[in-house]
């Protein structure tokens, strides 16, 4: 086996001027070390992903836990998912404002509850009952989200001329395969800047941007509907199950389906020998990977493809 | 083209002494009809399928709708969807209560919104705005699903004892060929009496309890998160899109996963010669079908299964 983990902070245009490369390189490598520590330790794939998720819910820089974006009534509206391709556990949070990473709530939901999907209040009821730890109030805004929710609703009709989309729909996650061959995916996101409340995206729903199963993992980011139409996850499993597609002839029909509804974004995925995919169709996705020797890699844009593929 | 529509009302044990086959076999029959008569002027299977759960919506035999079972806090906590097999479109939502027939609602959310699937309170607030009807305060309620209730919480430990699981977590829905060949899916719940609020199943998530594309059309009802951990409309038609498997054979094979995660319930599906599978692993489960000559079959028990395989 070749335990390996590979992660992404979101998909977009995103314009040169607006972001600082190397701090958002440095975020991902720190999610990377952060997986790679377990997976080194023979830890099992659920808590790599769960860890690496983790941080980078707690860097603001990135569209999940610290840093969400806004909806359009100035709250944060959160998902998380996580599913354990060894069991096909599955544990997702949605629309919810109070634990303080997310991706644990969907954790505790996988294990401390008898089903999946838990939303909004009745999610936070549960959730604190099993102690899963709260942030303080305020704990989850960043001025630059606010900011990015008052320019965007002042210029609403022009809002995506000068905004990051991977900033203003942005979405963590990552794969992994550990030492005894299974894979596992945790997705989370803040969602959409100026969303309607009440959206729920493809990142907390198994089968569209989160899935894990014996044959591969996936955690996607983009366009969350589109994810959803095409059931990405499931479908990139069912290529390599049913049509013995390898990992990425897969993902290259998944990104063809994704065009062809409109899509996009992009997505990591892995498979059972530790071949990992990390396609997208939009200028950039902040993604890297890690194998069992700790060499890491991360990349941004398109051209950065090349130093690994 | 072999215009053709299916049914389900729940599955379940449905023990004898607790309910009227007849009554329950004149509610299909009238929903299958309101469906039919859609297919029979050439309408589309978007709105044959939408017409048919409206019927078992506003049945209050059924668990969707008026008769909805009652969360563990004494509310209604609705889900439903649709799928349009034409264009991938999708319309959700859940955890909702206000609009009198949620099948509606998630129309309203696919022909409306850029969005897939809202919850809660930001769902109601768009439905709203978007002239979804209401019903009046406690049209919802029926005697019955209040005493199913109160019988649970009285004798919680023993509660499967001498309750209807099929009353007691079921949902309809509806497939549909049309004319022109297109496919479409629409399934409604009020989830499961008792259930934690918050808990979203498998109805409103595209690709488990609903499914609709170019190859077929599934509408589920059992344990949600069984469906959800096999996504199973998806994989049904991934195997017949995928692995070239007919309707009945991939439907086999879906039940196969079903019970390989230890899950019961079962679905109605369509492909798209207008072949229809209705398969099952629990006593039960309230179907029907209607061809376009209008010959109509209902069924309860797996018994009557013989009367049209």
């Amino acid at each position: 086996m070749n335990p390996t983990l590979a992660i992404h902070g979101g998909a977009g245009t995103m314009p040169p001027g607006s972001m600082d490369p190397a701090a958002y390189r440095a975020g991902l490598h720190r999610a990377l070390m952060a997986g790679h520590k377990i997976l080194a330790a023979d830890g099992p794939a659920i808590e790599a992903v769960t860890a690496a998720v983790v941080a980078l819910e707690d860097d603001p820089l990135f569209n999940a836990g610290r840093g969400a974006v806004f909806t359009r009534d100035g709250q944060h509206e959160m998902d998380a998912a996580v599913m354990d391709g060894a069991t096909l556990g599955i544990g997702a949070v949605a629309g919810i404002c109070g634990p303080r990473n997310p991706v644990l709530a969907a954790r505790a939901t996988m294990e401390h509850s008898p089903h999946v999907l838990l939303v909004g209040l009745g999610a936070l009821d549960f959730l604190r009952a099993h102690g899963v730890a709260f942030a303080e109030p305020g704990y989850f805004d960043t001025p630059g989200r606010r900011e990015a929710l008052r320019t965007m609703l002042a210029a609403e009709a022009s809002f995506s001329a000068d905004l990051d989309d991977a900033d203003r729909h942005g979405t963590v996650g990552a794969v992994a395969l550990d030492r005894f061959g299974n894979l596992a995916a945790a997705t989370s996101t803040g969602g959409m800047t100026g969303k309607l409340p009440g959206r729920v995206g493809d990142t907390p729903l198994a089968g569209a941007g989160t899935w894990a199963d014996a044959a591969c993992a996936l955690s996607a980011t983009g366009h969350g509907e589109s994810f959803i139409r095409i059931a990405a996850g499931h479908e990139l499993s069912a290529r390599m199950r049913l049509a013995h597609e390898d990992l990425d002839t897969a993902a290259a029909a998944v990104m063809a389906a994704l065009a062809a509804v409109g899509g996009t974004g992009g997505f990591v995925a892995i498979d059972r020998t530790g071949r990992v995919s990390l396609p997208f169709n939009t200028r950039g996705m902040y993604r890297g990977f890690v194998h069992a020797d700790g060499a890491a890699w991360t990349g941004i844009y398109q051209e950065a493809m090349q130093a690994w593929s």
